[in-house]
């Protein structure tokens, strides 16, 4: 089954290529074939695309894209089977989703991510470490070896990119001491646990160039994961996590030199005032890499709302350069999202990314609030329904209380009356005296 | 009823006193009263403190405090009654609104407003003219003198402060022209109507000053209402919204001279790279009178979910100055919110209020954030709940997958199961090896 590819988007690109998978990003997203080409080349744009993932429909991740949205799926031991993450497939790619990343520690892993993969237009993602440790009897046993292995193994499968703790080393290790939540990343804390147990370097990092031939191999696209992200507020920006990006930095070369596709992960926590400063500092020392950041939160205060804590972050983000936004669920540190969360977590995200796509400007991302706009002046309810982010919720909702299709061309709606309706009575002057008929001579 | 004040709190923090107000203001919110006194007197403070208000504690609107939050509730004329605003009233104030706005159109909106100022500890304002066109056959057949008396009567009901639409201006109206959605203050639209009907100038610009006295007389906070905001992102940052706030900046003098406490109100819909402009727009033509701002929302294209997208701009904006944000919930342009969209609203703002003020460096605004995340990694979960802003929410999240009392300080949730916990695994490292134990050779 495993195939050999004439190279990496990477390697073509830098070559002159314009591949299929280029084209088709341009497409997507209204922008031009050469520029994906020469982004792709420069290392600012990756297209996660692995030569065994025959269903893909490709998507780019760069600044000179629209900004992605990544929702993360996969079971627990504790909960859910394969059923339930298809339908949470789903659900997250048709509310807009624009890659899942299986996240299962349970179960039919395999059986799990072969569907998912098999079922999948976006890019599927996957934390190799994960499916090693779930197959341990003790947590520790595993070797490097059993990592590479299992990394070609998921490669092999179709995976189009993984995220990898390379960066985590024993002499970042004790930073984390003044922390208060400590190692908050999986794979960070299982990577660090592994270190102190055997004495040992980080075995990724020793071996990252066999883990980048695996990557050439099947075109897999490294995300380098940030073990050391801070897990509230107080830890954020700390010497721990500036220690391990710079070492992601040095990564990010070494991975290009070897012509693998590669993005760097980043926070989590993140205080509104500092979120500009990590991303600049991202972008230089990873040489303008793509930067992929879970939320970040900018309050530790709300579980149950941190869809929205993060959503926050991930606009000033998004504005400030990282060009993929991981989501986070409304049940994040509480449990395991369902397909409930699922939704909202997607789309808190969706607006998160296109307000800051238009923020920075990215061409033609207003278009679709100015259509919905002009349906909700012209009061064609259903004209905005269908553009809305969720047409479901939005025509529920103004159902509720005016459920008759007459009201689904009326000049008001319940939240106003009538009588109080500011858009019917701007309509009306302009039905009678017009806005621009002022008087010149008013009476007194 | 009618009780003469000994000044206003503008006046006298002037005169070098502080009142009971300001004292409780200061306790309210850790800072020192002497600092509340010189807030209030250069007018960069307001404390809604209406003389007939006896249930009130008082609040500070400013930058010297920290951020406060306004939840409308009222009516509309298609829905609800008396004891579904009270039930509104209390569910906002439990969930941490600071002050509410009645913004009752229909019914016995006397009886409501009464019933609510009655109850209420926290400062409630109202928006007059809407009484004043309730009580109309035809819409336009209102006088100035109408007008004025509603004020004196609101005034006199006990209300902390009011938005008056005053500085929209029969010159500023032919602005309005090239928008997609023309005015969406219904305030605004209800006097651009009255003025066009009639030939006349705003009369409440005109009449100012009779304003301003029934102001002084009861301690009303004038809060200069936005007429013209705009209505969507393309509308954002024009000529009609900035003409009338300069107006305001005009207004805001006058009625500071006569000894009125004044805020002004500010939009609305606004992409998120403008909002910084509009507040250091308001701040310098309104020599830093608070500004109340509703949102803004960054995208136009998720209705059902306006208050996420309001609450991204509502950050921005207390980041950039904003004193003040008023509340947008998931109803919002759909219809009239019910009890259940107050609750979400609130947190949003909650959440966006709180974010801000850590992100300015307010005194103390990180504190909760901490014990939050210690808890967090002591595995608390009881004291994660209690210091959540729904803790009720929070628990119920969590409880859904992990019901038992057992799981109350188990050392994971479902979220990652019992051997994929990054805190878990910290803590075992804590344990046993210690993250500071790092062998100076490391095997090979």
């Amino acid at each position: 089954m495993a195939q050999v590819t004439q190279g990496t988007q990477l390697q073509r690109a830098i070559q002159g290529e314009i591949t299929p998978q280029m084209q088709r990003v341009a497409e997507r997203d209204g922008i031009d074939a050469e520029l994906v080409r020469s982004e792709v080349a420069a290392g600012r744009m990756v297209i996660p695309a692995n030569v065994n993932h025959t269903a893909l429909d490709p998507i780019g991740i760069g600044k000179a894209a629209s900004i992605k949205i990544n929702a993360n799926i996969g079971n627990s031991a504790v909960e859910s089977d394969i059923d339930g993450e298809l339908e949470k497939l789903h659900l997250a790619i048709d509310h807009g989703a624009d890659t899942c990343m299986d996240l299962s520690t349970g179960g039919d892993i395999d059986g799990i991510r072969q569907a998912i993969i098999d079922d999948s237009t976006a890019p599927i993602g996957t934390v190799p470490i994960y499916q090693v440790i779930t197959s341990m009897e003790e947590d520790q046993d595993w070797t490097a070896e059993d990592l590479i292995n299992m990394i070609e193994h998921q490669a092999e499968q179709g995976v189009d990119y993984m995220t990898v703790h390379a960066g985590i080393l024993v002499e970042h290790l004790p930073l984390v001491n003044s922390r208060i939540t400590g190692i908050v990343s999986r794979g960070g804390a299982l990577m660090a646990q592994w270190q102190l147990e055997h004495h040992r370097q980080n075995p990724l990092y020793e071996m990252f160039d066999a883990v980048c031939d695996i990557a050439v191999k099947y075109d897999v696209t490294l995300s380098l994961g940030d073990g050391l992200r801070p897990g509230c507020l107080a830890d954020a920006s700390d010497e721990a996590q500036f220690a391990e990006l710079e070492t992601l930095g040095e990564l990010t070369k070494r991975a290009r030199e070897r012509g693998v596709q590669v993005m760097v992960e980043g926070p989590g926590h993140i205080p509104m005032d500092q979120i500009e400063m990590n991303v600049e500092k991202q972008q230089e020392l990873c040489d303008e890499a793509p930067f992929y950041v879970l939320g970040p939160l900018v309050t530790d205060i709300a579980p149950g709302y941190d869809h929205i804590t993060s959503a926050i972050g991930a606009t000033m983000a998004g504005i400030a350069g990282a060009s993929y936004l991981c989501y986070v669920t409304p049940r994040e540190h509480l449990g395991l999202p369902n397909a409930a969360d699922v939704k909202q977590g997607v789309i808190a995200y969706k607006i998160a990314a296109h307000a800051a796509d238009i923020a920075r400007g990215f061409p033609g991302a207003r278009d679709r609030d100015d259509a919905l706009s002009r349906a909700r002046f012209n009061f064609d309810w259903n004209e905005q329904f269908a553009l809305s982010l969720d047409p479901e919720t939005a025509k529920q909702m103004h159902d509720e209380t005016l459920p008759d299709d007459y009201f689904k061309t009326a000049e008001f709606c319940s939240m106003c009356g009538p009588k109080f309706c500011s858009m019917h009575v701007t309509r009306e002057i302009q039905r009678t005296t017009g806005l621009g008929e002022i008087p010149l001579e008013l009476k007194q």
